[in-house]
């Protein structure tokens, strides 16, 4: 089959279509032909050598897909011929891939591949860390970081979706902006500071739910504007990994700071998560309350050029792949 | 009433026996005959004039009693003449006590009044950090910082009573091993440094729950020796406030880091986390499965030797006041 081949560790040029051998489906797994795929932050630090598949994982690049199945195992709530979605640990970037059946669910009806590209990775990164971890309830307020990314135009309507409020943050004033449409209230973090500003838009309450993929530079001011019982919850670290906490406002706010990785997750973990997903969230896309957000739609071979545009953080949601 | 005066902030020696007006119990309130209340480092602390008081709180030390009820509200679950425990957010180093009477449990028949006083704030500050904030199941291995303290000794039996293994550390080797007889295995930290015994003693897996009080100076380790979907419930700051944490680690374990403080939780929340500490906990006292740990029973006249013994690391379990 055709899939992506990275030739060594680097950046975007190192990547190109080449051949691979097709993916033999093990137990409980499914082949999927993939009809599109989404390009994650997770897959740019892989490609540069910092974030190694788990063991087991293909070492092509890609951790969801949509597509239709071609075989399902025995037992499987999945049937050839069915449009799914999917979470993987690697080798979406393909035009088959071999995926744990429990980990695929229904595209919703309707829904072109290419729109339903732009879910898994992210509304699941987002519903995982609002509303399972972060406990999301009607009337909280939320922060969102990096508002105009996949995970953050995601999380967004999430909010919305369940009555809760959004303030979403960018460091670009006008990519704070361009959250607007899927209900968030742009807060630009030009100074790196933003712990005053969501006091003040809070009347002093501070935010409910944190959803911050951030990490070291946002933790002093996450923790210093979360709301008592407030949760934040981790999904990434573009912002460093090492950080100071003042632990004295954790504990008098009685706050909770939780990692969250799907890549990290086991295969039965991603099934009870996708499972919660799907009955979440396939009505909410089904009526249109959640919307993918597809910033654009590039054939597979334009690898390199669908990662320089996620890095140079020019997207405004997901940049779908398709084989 | 006479009760505990602090003339100003300092050490051990502003504390003495003086006279203050009878407490007023508020809506809701009743008035309980203290026949005992403990010493807790927040007590310290306060009497430092490094933890002052919540709004509308007594500006007397102490934050539990045991007693017997001399008035109750209308329609408390408590009536005059009961045997109580219960949590404060001040005022019970005295002789009568206004106390939330949903915040008062019976306590367990046929227990003393010395030894009862050695329950409220060190089992629920344990229970609630392991069992409703850490999920504490059995199978797991909790590692139990200060193992010899009140909450320490509550900690272990705790989790021998939820059927997980209890790791308890201790700066003195002795102090760990003073807590085996409930059920601990004692891990001596005289380096400060005490991940990799905890990795080594669990064979690689790590603490499933963490209950620290020690804060920024055990943050690293704590973090470090944190199993798969760990929770470290944070309850107390002694090693300091500002930590350095290493937020890959944490995320990559799906780690959480809790703080727990029952002084800053409200009158309702009190309530409902001891309805549940009652429901969890009083048949396990009446079996013996559970048994308070008492150091020293002092009069309280001897406020400041009670301060002292705490202060100094000397207590095993709970050092007892009695009006």
């Amino acid at each position: 089959m055709r899939a992506v081949i990275a030739r060594e560790a680097g950046d975007e040029s190192v990547l190109a279509i080449g051949s691979a051998p097709d993916p033999c489906p093990g137990p409980g797994e499914a082949l999927i032909r993939v009809r599109g795929t989404s390009v994650n932050r997770a897959d740019i630090l892989q490609r540069r050598g910092l974030y190694p598949p788990p063991p087991g994982a293909s070492d092509i690049l890609g951790l969801e897909a949509v597509g239709e199945v071609v075989t399902s195992p025995p037992g499987a709530a999945i049937a050839p011929g069915d449009r799914v979605m999917c979470l993987v640990s690697g080798g979406a970037y393909a035009e088959l891939l071999a995926a744990p059946a429990s980990n695929c669910i229904p595209i919703p009806a309707g829904m072109s591949f290419e729109e339903a590209a732009a879910i898994p990775e992210v509304f699941i990164t987002a519903f995982q860390g609002l509303m399972r971890l972060g406990g999301l309830q009607p009337g909280d307020t939320a922060l969102i970081h990096a508002v105009a990314s996949g995970v953050g135009t995601a999380a967004a309507q999430i909010c919305a979706a369940a009555g809760a409020r959004c303030i979403g943050t960018s460091r670009s004033p006008g990519r704070a902006a361009a959250a607007a449409p899927w209900g968030a209230e742009p807060l630009p973090v030009t100074t790196g500071e933003f712990a005053p500003s969501v006091l003040s838009m809070t009347n002093g309450h501070g935010a409910d739910v944190i959803l911050d993929l951030v990490g070291a530079r946002y933790l002093e001011d996450n923790i210093a504007c979360l709301a008592r019982h407030g949760r934040i919850v981790l999904t990434g670290l573009v912002g460093g990994r090492r950080g100071e906490a003042d632990l004295g406002t954790l504990l008098a706010r009685q706050g909770t700071i939780t990692g969250s990785t799907l890549r990290g997750s086991t295969v039965p973990e991603k099934a009870e998560i996708m499972r919660d997903f799907a009955d979440w969230a396939l009505p909410l896309f089904a009526a249109s309350t959640l919307r993918p957000v597809v910033h654009a739609v590039l054939p597979l071979a334009e690898v390199a050029e669908a990662h320089r545009i996620v890095e140079a953080d020019e997207a405004i949601g997901c940049v779908v792949l398709v084989p």
